[in-house]
């Protein structure tokens, strides 16, 4: 399978995502600086990889700190952590994990307050990357249970192939290597169940068809692409047995915001009776919100849907509206599959459970 | 405003659709075969569009007749006819529009059963020429009453100003100059009602993005360009006070066949309460069938879906599934807007009425 990040020992090297599909191009990160640039032009999308990719760029901020003084080291960690902060709102995985290294580096300064300063910094550096280490390797397990759950779902639907329907890329290139949404259908592949993925394109960035059908097709597995609004034709077609997508934030609720699109997919598979899922590791959830009208969504250039094509589509000076996430009410979700089990609605108390344990 | 066809007096200039917004070309077509294949690569689009372009096809065949055998017309009339009923399947006033020129070429040839051949040739031929010119003033005619009987529905619209969605282009440049979809949103401008309408962008081909937003723009109408997919966000938001679209073609049962992507926004405004409004020239009503089922549906060029962008944006060799149009449930549509009224659901009797008046 194709890796979205790796740790070189000297580097982040990230599968440049904007190049897909021409392009199979691998970019070494060296500073934070560089890392926010690679998740704001989103060269690493889809908020699992966010996460993971912005918690070594605290490592790289601090790696490279000269100085003697512990306080300078978690002013660097402190500034860097905010900075990355800035620069995507709404998927709450980059928050998760900048709080853990910001915690992580904190528990460190507590135990080693008999330690030379010297000593201290290098300790809480070398934390802070197993940190990051050890978040590759709990996503990949994330990922796995992830797909267990989900599969069992699936198992539950008697025609062959399955027929999913999924919208923007929440697949192996989303997460470190494994995904969240594409993980059940991997494991059906793996084990003999013949699956085949309808990928709405996802504009206007086209992770859909430029990196889902991409990897689809990485890891041999049937795939149509369509346009977004196409969704419903096959779905009234009758040809979608389940949809599946990732999120980027759940509600307390179990609202859910994920790329911009989803919304019109719930609301389309309720109306056809096509179980409508929400891949969701328990890191995306987030508890500090009651609703999805907390969330807050982010707005990209309008260039991205006006020069999409190489060229204006839209006319000079035309006014876009163009915003990056939508909120699903919790009411059209069938069910959340967490790492730790599919969760039905009402999904508020076992939401709160599920985080509380 | 733009004109979508004219009549030079040598040949049908069209404005190449294809080229805006970035240039306003106008080709002029002299030969039926040009104009198939204006008509097949959108060059000319829109139902009633395609409608009168197809009936100046075949008006340019038979001009270019030099026969002496009135036989012989017939035979390049119907050759012509047959040949442009292949281009495009979905909107039905292309077949209407054919059928008219040869029942007029019919009933002027009975008329002149008396003549000499040649001057019977040099009458059917002007005869058919008038009939594409009163295609046009009818074409006006009709979309101007479809303007007033929609704009009564939006009237009912207590806010200002009057939020429109439309998939899309069914404005003037759908039309011979005035729009069905829009015409209700032209009227409401002329009369000082403030509007804006929020422009599907419409993938694959972008006509909303490329075509209406460049037509509202040109009749400063305020207009916004969105991704198909952030319809039901913009609606979710309460920023949505009526859809309105135009038809390729509406069934017996008031089921309704228009450009990929209706019938996702149909559902979605039912969903959010929305009114949502096919605007419907009678010449797009076809008894013939009774439900969408039985409308062919026209399959178009991968590639307009993977290479879109100028680039390829889908892995190679990708499978894609490309339909040009969808079928909406009569159920889901609030009202058929006709140039003599709108109709209310059940569709049925009121469409067989409004066609055998």
């Amino acid at each position: 399978m194709l890796q979205t990040i790796a740790w070189t020992g000297q580097a982040v090297r990230l599968l440049d995502q904007t190049r897909l599909p021409a392009q199979t191009v691998y970019i070494d990160i060296t500073s934070e600086r560089q890392m926010w640039d690679a998740i704001k032009r989103l060269a690493v999308r889809g908020a699992p990889a966010i996460g993971v990719a912005a918690a070594f760029g605290v490592y790289l901020a601090v790696r490279d700190y000269r100085g003697s003084e512990l306080l300078g080291l978690y002013e660097r960690l402190n500034a860097a952590a905010d900075h990355l902060g800035t620069c995507r709102p709404t998927a709450i995985n980059l928050f998760w994990a900048l709080d853990r290294i910001r915690r992580v580096s904190r528990d460190v300064g507590r135990d080693t307050s008999d330690l030379q300063s010297a000593q201290a910094i290098d300790l809480i550096k070398q934390r802070i990357l197993s940190e990051c280490l050890a978040m590759i390797d709990e996503d990949n397990r994330v990922c796995r249970a992830i797909g267990e759950h989900g599969l069992k779902l699936l198992e539950a639907i008697t025609h062959r192939p399955i027929e999913i329907l999924t919208h923007c890329n929440a697949g192996g290139l989303a997460t470190v290597q494994y995904g969240t949404a594409l993980a059940p259908v991997y494991l059906a592949a793996e084990r003999g169940i013949p699956v085949h993925v309808w990928c709405d394109e996802t504009r206007p960035l086209l992770q859909g068809s430029r990196i889902t059908a991409f990897e689809l097709k990485e890891n041999k597995i049937p795939a149509t692409v369509i346009c977004d609004s196409t969704a419903a034709a096959v779905m009234r077609e009758g040809r979608v047995h389940a949809v599946i997508v990732g999120t980027d934030r759940v509600a307390g609720n179990g609202d859910v915001a994920n790329k911009i699109g989803t919304l019109s997919l719930a609301i389309v598979a309720r109306h056809f009776g096509v179980p409508f899922y929400v891949a969701a590791p328990i890191s995306s959830i987030d508890l500090s919100i009651v609703s999805g009208e907390q969330i807050p969504i982010e707005q990209r250039d309008p260039r991205e849907v006006s020069h999409g094509m190489g060229k204006a589509t839209a006319p000079e000076g035309a006014d876009i509206y163009n915003p990056a996430f939508d909120v699903t009410s919790a009411e059209l979700v069938s069910a959340i599959i967490t790492e730790r089990g599919a969760l039905r609605p009402p999904y508020g108390a076992a939401l709160a459970a599920l985080r509380g344990e």
